[in-house]
């Protein structure tokens, strides 16, 4: 209730579209048959998010208005554990919007916030949408991308272009998760906190550790573990 | 993605508020999961749900701001075909949004809508928001309401004062759902056009074949179904 209350306060502020409150109903609704708590495989698929962000040579964390709404704070804590830059790329683009967030990340000590305004001058090919320009900075030469509450045409874009990216979606069925290279399925207000407790303990790992844990990851079968673990809350209620 | 747009504007307009948008995304979120189709076990909560309306001495149908927005029109035709009378009931209420909704309703011909402003003078017990409140001439006597996208609280009040409820969820594990007579698992877009059908067909039936199609409706266990169904359709997606 009370993450519903920010995002209402968020659409009014002008950080959140109306479309991204439906897009958060969605979340809320996945998120019930996931039990409201955070599942083993998500807890795996941060693990190897964590290593991809911490071997990284040039990670980005993209963020909407969404995101910025519910996990604003830890999403600029996030970017100085790894260390990563933050780029604002939203689906519904406008100046004002892009400027809001900007600020709105500033209050938790966000400096140079990539992709706002005419700065995001480069361009990913085979997306209509305006989230297809961005930061010739940020996400253009990224090699891995976080992309917390995505959309399918420009997790498949990016990873046409041989980027890595990590989703974190509630919905383990849609396109973004199944492209992406590892998916948290889990609510972004549980998975970026524990995201950043998990990227401080493992930043103790060597490189031949960390690459390890990313070789062993299976994001198709983690997907399938979460389906089956919604399979079974929701096999606990069909009792007549 | 034309319903999404439909519900936007109604914020816009001032019928839906920003609640009602993350409502319906868990809406979405769940038909996705049925296969966005009208399951068998929706089909026959459908009849049940016609015998009950076409049975009653002082059918209602309580319509919110997202309800209005979707199926406006539909409704209308639906309480002209039962007949019923349409009253309006809100959980963010304003009499500027009674009226609006009231207004939008009158474009389809609708007459006399109950529960706008003063004209809610009686009182639910037991629920302390503003949807306490209902119409002495609507609700407040009626012996069947048909309450699409409700919230679990009135259900239950509703309930416990002896009214049969009928309910339209796409959410089979809500308390509204579990607490209704009769709960038609569907999206509301699909499902009040198709109760307008079979109310139609049925009027043809006597007395005593829509009370035994009543008795034979069992709630709890056609819930059961859907959730099955659900379960089915997780399971075509868990294969890694």
């Amino acid at each position: 209730m009370y993450f519903r209350d920010l995002l209402v306060n968020a659409e009014v502020n002008g950080i959140v579209v109306p479309q991204g409150l439906i897009a958060h109903g969605r979340g809320e609704a996945f998120d019930y048959i996931l039990g409201e708590k955070t599942v083993p495989a998500a807890e795996k698929a941060t693990r190897a998010a964590a290593a991809f962000l911490l071997t990284a040579q040039h990670p980005i964390i993209s963020v909407n208005g969404n995101t910025v709404a519910l996990v604003g704070k830890e999403i600029v804590r996030l970017a100085s554990t790894i260390p990563a830059q933050i780029e604002v790329n939203l689906f519904h683009r406008t100046s004002r919007r892009e400027r809001r967030i900007e600020n709105y990340l500033a209050r938790f000590g966000a400096r140079n916030v990539l992709g706002v305004g005419s700065a995001a001058s480069a361009r990913v090919p085979d997306i209509s949408s305006p989230r297809a320009k961005v930061d010739p900075e940020g996400i253009a030469r990224a090699d891995v991308v976080l992309v917390p509450l995505e959309d399918g045409d420009r997790a498949e874009a990016l990873r046409g272009l041989g980027k890595q990216i990590i989703a974190i979606d509630l919905n383990p069925l849609s396109r973004t998760s199944r492209t992406a290279s590892v998916t948290i399925v889990d609510n972004v207000v549980r998975a970026v906190p524990h995201l950043i407790t998990i990227s401080k303990r493992m930043k103790k790992l060597s490189n031949n550790e960390l690459e390890q844990i990313k070789a062993k990851f299976n994001n198709q079968r983690n997907l399938a573990t979460t389906i089956k673990e919604m399979v079974q809350y929701l096999k606990g209620w069909a009792v007549d």
